[in-house]
């Protein structure tokens, strides 16, 4: 099996490379019956949009999602939603330099070994363009889990070293300031090493934190589609990622299990609810009630100034010096994405939850 | 689609609970012409067996695995190969008292919450007894990558807070203590410390590292079925999985891209290599001809003689204390399976890589 | 991907061969809490095995089924159902004069081409037994389907070339006759039929129809995994089947779109309902609220006393009597195969239809 | 799983809608290496394209490939190939009438009871415009196949009751008249007959064949995914067809085994070969070596001039006569849809068998 598709009934398939014509998704398995505008989309392929600030690449897209099909008076049909976002800004000349070389820390060493031949303008399919894709899926998970009331959100938090502060969380700030920081404090500490790092030609790393509130205990699929093995493989596709954890994370392997068991109460309106969430809102592999609670730790951009000791595809030794328009960081947009990608899974994993039982299957057939 | 089943062309699936007759996997897709033996499973299920210490379960299973289809005269013949270990040391009474209450840090809400009804009995199918299922499937998938010269092998690096010195590093000794950490010195430091643990009446968690060498390069499939992205799945899909890193990992976001990337070089024997191993082996989502190295954290095991505020399933609060027999820590054991999930996920992205360019097709049909 | 499963979310996965200890299968997906017993499974066994008389193989077996996973207290949990029935008739001995030889009509040829190697003792896998796996699965389907008043219902129209007359139908017959016809002079003519072919050593072929009753309308999953394309291929998947048709079938090519068109109309209970069958239930890909029927050609069975020109592995030409104990015909015991293979279909289908709208999403979340 | 995706391997999606701005499919699995151009494709939508004859529907399509991604410089890539074509002759405002009423033989009503509401014009989804897309697949799949020698070719064998004498069989003959038929007395009497079906206001039906020559022996995934089986489905996939049968099909049922059994002898060049072709070059779900040959019979077009009883969406009564632009026979132009979907089973079939036996592992690893 290919590997551009993601999910089983909240399904869909990526295509597209950064210096093409345009990249697109199809997404299958939305219920029919959702309303679904190109807005929806486009609100969230703004978000990724590089800033307009130093850290972020030169390169300026539109990226105006077109909706081709699966929608129809203003709702979604049951049929297969063809999106494609146009790229614009492509400027494959910056790359004619790097046909017949590996760069360090990028896809395409492995990608020659492993289809024999490769677009290099730009990482063709390996580009982070890809996951304008991603995007345009998750904003549509998105829309539908609105309607369960279920939410998604990730935030940056730590870049370069520098990390939030819980104590000063403020979500409204992470909406404004490019780095994506939900503390303003930290952001402005951030901004100032991320500036000296980029000085030297050289590039950061970071780390994103993604909640998700409100969603149905019981939900995902023992044994191997565990809701956080799920949501882990969805955010290790998303490029750069080295490292994912749940609630306490590695932090866990050093607690006794008298401090990281979550006791059970019942809460003020009755209902069961845990006094800790160390779990990060996943126990067995399914959601227990708590919110979900990861975090992904992102490598620095591989993409820099300095120069870099490498090999030609024939194997001959060389240096390079990567030029062209790359971001310095890209935890901010990355953040995005990942949020996007837990949407997806989470959209999918509610969907193959529904046959779980048959008191679920009585309320549809009213039997 | 239901969640036991796991891989897409090297693909099992297992079933069994704690407390039925019997556990099993079917191993679909195991390619025609490899020799395989019960003994070949019984010795990583041996692996994976409680020690005799007194960090163990004290239920004793024989673990023998029978082969009942798919091997003909010493071969496999491309037909499905089910196995089943029968269960002998279930003793259900022990959970009487645990069939109203959900005990912290279990799968018993959650599972209530999905299905509606569970079978409490040592956990049903969410308990760690499932595992013996997947060691079935990985020991076959370990003969399949022998015969590729591709290894796997997973060992303790971190328990109760006691980490080991890679300075003192000795594989051997791995498979000698029953902690399973390559480092005999850390092991006493660890074995104290758990015992420490053991007499409070707590439990404790640790990490596992896992070592794949000689896998050829351009293996996973960009851009969802990542290489790390699967063997991320397959072991967040274990239980008690808390994070997984790959490479430098979590250390990976405070690095400068300067000294993450790792340079290509020309070997003395003429190939393409790399000077260092940040990347843990796995570069845009394919294998990159370095070591693939990953940690998962496990955490403290949940089931503790302390008491512990919890509910029964109607809501009312309680107290409970789990008795029973149970395991100290499962680290040691877990690694066993952990690098069974790791061989099957690597039998399984080799299989499907196959298909990835004409010259590997050409080669099969000689045209 | 390997073909020894079936089914998205009511998913089943098969094995064990002619000769093995016994034959198996692994159903993922069946709902929790579902009443299911032994007795539910034995009931559809006992209907497939052979009869008494002498149309049928002289092996005999208890195809006592075990549930070995999956239930609890009598209901389904929701994990895998786990079901073996031993082998106790196997004779292989029978077989030792085919280990080299490819016997005509038989998978011998294909297996040795595609596997290098085979388990030619009674077939192996492609031995007729390996049916009793599908039985298994498609009884537990039937038992779900009850719970939706759906109804799934298999039978002979056809043997030798004897055919039944749909005048004389009468379904509690089929019952009663080991020819599994609705028509009791068409079984008497059948019957002498047989006799004779039998006589001269030679086999016969026949025709099962399938009637699937109060499907909901809209089942089925445009625009590959429609619902004639799913019970297609389900029932081609069964050894033997040489055609598939729908409704008036092949005659619907010689029909003009005016006697073909099934006109709709308000019935008396003031339910669109339809004049006509034409489209034997499914239009776009879709149940149309009629019955469901088809109907499936068999070839004759392969084996037969008479000689036959065939080869030895090697290419060397050779002659060949079968002996061993095989059916003159296999379609009434078909017929039960046929019918378990649609239950599974139409189980699969229900449960893969449930996300297709928002309305059965919020029925079930109540939002 | 939604139902908008084919094959395993070789695995492709479809989108669009017949109203809808234009038609796509995304080919997934196709290997890296393989020449490619938009002239590959346009060839067979060529040739799917209504004729210009009367038989044909009097919308016109350009019907012009652009491939948006997954070749460069001429090769495939190994990544996802997505190709739109655009909608240019649609005329939506011939189905205003159409909105609330559920037409004869066509997926209306089965489509509203599923989704809850339907894009009515021209069908949307369910139009036969949605095998453009196909074709778009097969097109891709056929050109695989050219490189490992093997061919895909289906024509018309009977139309509005006339069937070709096979004695005249002529293939250059199907490729020059507009109803495909391999036989040019038959095609004059079959247009004769169309004719007058035609001056009635109503419309017909036919048989397609399909050969596919030169299959590797041994293709094909029992005991599920047979060959036959998988074909089985992809066909009944396309609109319209309402049976598929193998080699002798239909009639093998009234034949005796020593007749129907293809005699297997060493050919003159020492290979394996087959006396007789009854089995239509399928047993035991895997080619035998011979010609694959199956028929597809295909229902007459439903829509029609004449007067059909039928209902509104309310399920009040009414009377319909369908206007706009219809083929009076689809069978043709579903010819090459079945060519197509026939050449992506086999090209995706070919690809899962790469891994069924060690030998081939061995051969693409060089171990």
């Amino acid at each position: 099996m290919p590997g551009s598709a993601f999910g089983a009934i909240f399904r869909f398939s990526t295509w597209g490379e950064s210096h093409g014509a345009c990249v697109g998704a199809v997404v299958e398995g939305c219920p029919a019956g959702l309303a679904l505008t190109e807005a929806d989309i486009k609100r969230d392929l703004d978000r990724r949009k590089p800033g307009t600030d130093k850290f972020s690449t030169g390169r300026a897209e539109a990226d105006v999602p077109e909706i081709l099909s699966g929608v129809y008076e203003g709702l979604t049909t049951g049929a297969p939603i063809s999106v494609i976002v146009k790229n614009s800004g492509a400027r494959a000349a910056d790359y004619d330099g790097l046909k017949n070389v590996f760069r360090p820390g990028h896809a395409d060493y492995g990608a020659q070994m492993k289809y024999g031949l490769r677009d290099h303008r730009g990482g063709g399919r390996f580009s982070g363009r890809e996951t304008v894709s991603r995007v345009v899926a998750g904003a549509i998970a998105k829309k539908f889990l609105r309607e369960l009331n279920v939410s998604v959100r990730a935030y940056t938090i730590e870049i370069n070293g520098v990390r939030i502060n819980k104590d000063n969380l403020d979500m409204a700030e992470a909406d404004k300031n490019p780095l994506r920081m939900p503390d303003g404090q930290a952001f402005e500490k951030a901004s100032a090493a991320l500036n000296e790092t980029l000085s030297r030609g050289d590039s950061a790393g970071g780390v994103v934190e993604c909640v998700i509130s409100n969603l149905p205990p019981g939900t995902g699929e023992p044994v191997f589609d565990k809701l956080d093995a799920e949501l882990a493989k969805a955010v290790f596709s998303v490029g750069g990622v080295k490292g994912v954890e749940f609630g306490a994370g590695f932090a866990a392997a050093r607690m006794a299990g008298s401090a990281h068991n979550d006791a059970f109460f019942k809460d003020e309106n009755g209902n069961i609810s845990k006094l800790t969430n160390n779990a990060g809102g996943v126990t067995g592999g399914m959601s227990d009630g708590a919110d979900i609670i990861f975090r992904a730790a992102f490598k620095p951009v591989p993409s820099i100034k300095l120069p870099q000791r490498t090999v030609f595809t024939d194997g001959a030794e060389t240096e390079i010096k990567i030029g062209g328009r790359h971001d310095a960081v890209i935890v901010p947009r990355a953040a995005v994405v990942v949020e996007c990608m837990a949407a997806a899974v989470i959209a999918d994993m509610i969907l193959r939850g529904l046959p779980s039982k048959m008191e679920n299957i009585r309320k549809v057939f009213s039997c």
